[in-house]
């Protein structure tokens, strides 16, 4: 469809709808953007187009649809599968949304917030809490991610178990559709039932049935009180249990609860330089954040009563309550620094599967045994215990699984967790989409018929396949589609 | 596509599929089907189908659509706008969903709940309740509304402003497809990022892309405090006012917040016997319950604390906090009585816009003022503030407005109405969906090419248009679709 008549597009058009200077054609100045940032995937643009606003998004989608160009859309490219990366065949269009950053209006009484897709996380989060609301998306990357990126792959993150995903946070949407025109949905309602719900197609899509160039987001109260703790314990069913225990007694307070197994501990304290927050080692580890919307005074030592209570039932064997911000920060430092630890050790791979959340334990024990031989690789696991989402991470040794053979071994190493994932009623991708990266396994997991009904929505949506082709779908040439 | 043909199909074969006793042919046993509770839509079907498993849903589709013949899923028959009544041909199915009743499993380690589509809202959460969970969806109808209907019209009701309606309650659905194909998607999973959430389509969608026989909803703690008041007010602006105050005050704690106007206490204490909960009258009402998932004895007197301060702000004139669960009851009485008060003072026409919630009062003014001079109607008003979805209610007399002039009158009053809340940004229906009432309305209010989009996903999933034909959109043959 997108063949090479689009060689002969006009791109001096481009220039004229957004700019000279905002298309983008040498190898310089397309550097930042052909990769992503782990430089784990290369492709070739013709151009990296950058409109400043929807109607500069829509008038570069009228004329690749009139001049059937293929787009490629890009937030801040933080994507880890390759999402927001073009294709090798150098005749795709990168459309960078990075210069549609008005936040355009923060709306208190609405609990509300209307933003452009290129606003980082980051700006969101800050401009929410002037008016002493929270934007509860938190994410390692969030002062680089673009919130357009984050509903186009519905970004999870740090407080899920209170919050939910992006998804749950979209009120509405402003979207380009392929041939440029806009659909405008930025409702601020909190009801509305008239029809199909057509935001939660985009969210997710990846790009890949319209742009979206703006969303209106749910605030919510501001929490004046958290209270942030570390527990160390023998196992990860023993986590399950805390869970348990910490949702019994804390309820919808539970904002965070991590794992890290101890590997993973002793790695990010060592190559990160961060002092080990207990004082012995331990198996697994917790970090769990309790958050009040009003003033509680009593919720620390609440805390310290219910960690207490589980080291007696000996489900905890140490733990600890930061006692004052610095120490809460220093918490959260060690969950944000664990890719740093990782990668020093070794080349890493890492998988962001999700099971039911009574499955967690179960998950990791069958994992730990499919590899429990290996001398190629190490398995650290650090996640959110508390949506079933916890990732596997395999750090290969250098020296055993040189370069030559690494893509190979990666992918049955994938293979393997992906089925026990799977085989514990799992998904294989819980917060981090689809992609380049898993495209081709993904048909394998659904049932043929919903396969067909996402085929058919696709066609629907973008008729001509310009939108992100070869993303979450294989190219529509492969025989089988 | 279903003309003539269909009655062609052999009905014997349905029998072999769920019984003899199961196809109701006659009058008399489809009575109770082919109307709705109000009595206002009446419709003709050749047969009245219960099947008892979603096998048994299977092989109805199929042999419907072998057969071209349309069917009409009907759960509890409580729908507001004739959503499961078929047309008055005689050429369609009505496909009862009451005998799948199952609840399948309980599981308080994932809070989810796995219950057929027949399950009343009521057994659901009886069910969660009794493993110390909450399902919190709370309707007038639950005791008769099914779940499957809760879903297929993304019902709201009493508890939106805290836990959301119920398309942020599923987790994952069974669904039979028009050529009884199952999609089965009962997912426990908390993120699953695999490409486009075909579930958000069927929630909401009235029944016209799939029948749902199954899901798997949220369970969340239950509340092991509740504190209700009743609020008597000067205006509904102030009433938006104590709607903030509520929600800076205990955040997420605020589960319920209802308006409902003087003349609607008066006539729901009056015709209802219902005593008044203040001792004079007010202008305004807000009835208000603070939900605490951890024991808090000290809730009562905080709340009590902020409704003293509402007054010395003169923003609430007065206020009571129910005492015991005897009072509490008597105070949710009245809520849940509104309906038989009105229907005892006239003729009633109630709607269900919603408008961001920062504009009810503004909606309200408006309503207000255009009817202002009226001597055919009253008005009351009633609902959900912190949802800004509140029903404005035209009672009409019926000495001046009798049965012959009735549906020409009330088509004028709700498009005034309509076009208040459009006015204001907001939507012909917050929780009750289109059905045939709203469905050759919606479209003037729709985005042309949102209308497009969504005819294409209909054509997708249902070719034939064999599904609740004439829900949603008018039927096929309308010049202008």
């Amino acid at each position: 469809m997108h063949g090479q008549d689009n060689m002969d597009a006009n791109l001096s058009e481009l220039k004229d709808i957004v700019g000279n200077q905002h298309v983008l054609l040498s190898k310089e100045e397309q550097s930042g953007f052909v990769e992503d940032w782990r430089k784990r995937y290369h492709g070739v643009a013709r151009a990296v187009v950058r409109p400043k606003s929807t109607a500069e998004v829509s008038k570069v989608l009228a004329w690749a649809y009139r001049n059937n160009v293929a787009i490629v859309p890009q937030g801040g490219n933080t994507g880890m599968l390759g999402g927001a990366i073009p294709s090798t065949r150098g005749d795709e269009i990168i459309l960078s949304l990075t210069r549609l950053r008005t936040i355009r209006d923060v709306d208190v009484t609405n609990d509300a917030i209307v933003a452009e897709a290129g606003c980082t996380l980051l700006e969101i989060q800050e401009a929410a809490e002037k008016v002493n609301r929270l934007f509860p998306l938190s994410l390692g990357s969030e002062g680089t991610c673009q919130v357009g990126g984050n509903i186009a792959t519905n970004a999870g993150g740090l407080e899920v178990v209170r919050y939910g995903p992006m998804r749950d946070l979209v009120l509405g949407l402003e979207v380009v559709l392929p041939d440029g025109e806009v659909l405008e949905q930025i409702y601020r309602l909190r009801k509305n039932n008239t029809g199909y719900d057509l935001k939660h197609l985009f969210i997710g899509a990846e790009g890949t049935l319209g742009i979206i160039t703006a969303a209106a987001l749910k605030l919510y109260p501001l929490p004046k009180t958290r209270v942030t703790a570390i527990a160390g314990l023998a196992s990860p069913e023993d986590a399950l249990v805390v869970l348990g225990i910490m949702k019994e007694e804390f309820g919808a307070r539970l904002s965070t609860i991590e794992i890290l197994s101890g590997l993973e501990m002793q790695l990010t304290t060592k190559h990160c330089g961060i002092i080990a927050p207990l004082q012995s080692e331990h198996g697994w580890y917790l970090l769990i954040e309790l958050t009040e919307t009003i003033a509680n005074d009593l919720l620390t030592e609440h805390f310290a009563t219910a960690l207490h209570k589980c080291i007696e039932d000996g489900v905890v064997e140490d733990a600890t309550v930061a006692q004052n911000n610095s120490q809460r920060a220093q918490f959260w430092n060690l969950r944000h620094m664990v890719a740093e630890g990782n990668n020093a050790a070794g080349r890493v791979l890492s998988h962001d599967t999700s099971v039911p959340v009574s499955e967690g334990a179960r998950f990791i024990r069958r994992v730990e045994a499919a590899f429990a031989g290996s001398s190629d690789l190490k398995l650290v696991f650090v996640g959110h215990i508390g949506d079933g989402n916890i990732h596997a991470v395999a750090i290969f040794d250098r020296a055993k699984v040189p370069d030559e053979i690494f893509e190979e071994k990666a992918k049955e190493v994938s293979s393997i967790i992906f089925e026990i994932a799977i085989g514990l009623d799992g998904s294989i991708s819980a917060e981090h989409g689809i992609g380049l990266s898993l495209r081709d396994r993904l048909k394998s997991y659904k049932q043929p018929r919903e396969w067909t009904l996402m085929r058919a929505i696709k066609s629907a949506f973008d008729p001509k396949g310009l939108l992100n082709p070869g993303k979450l779908f294989a190219p529509e040439t492969s025989a089988d589609e």
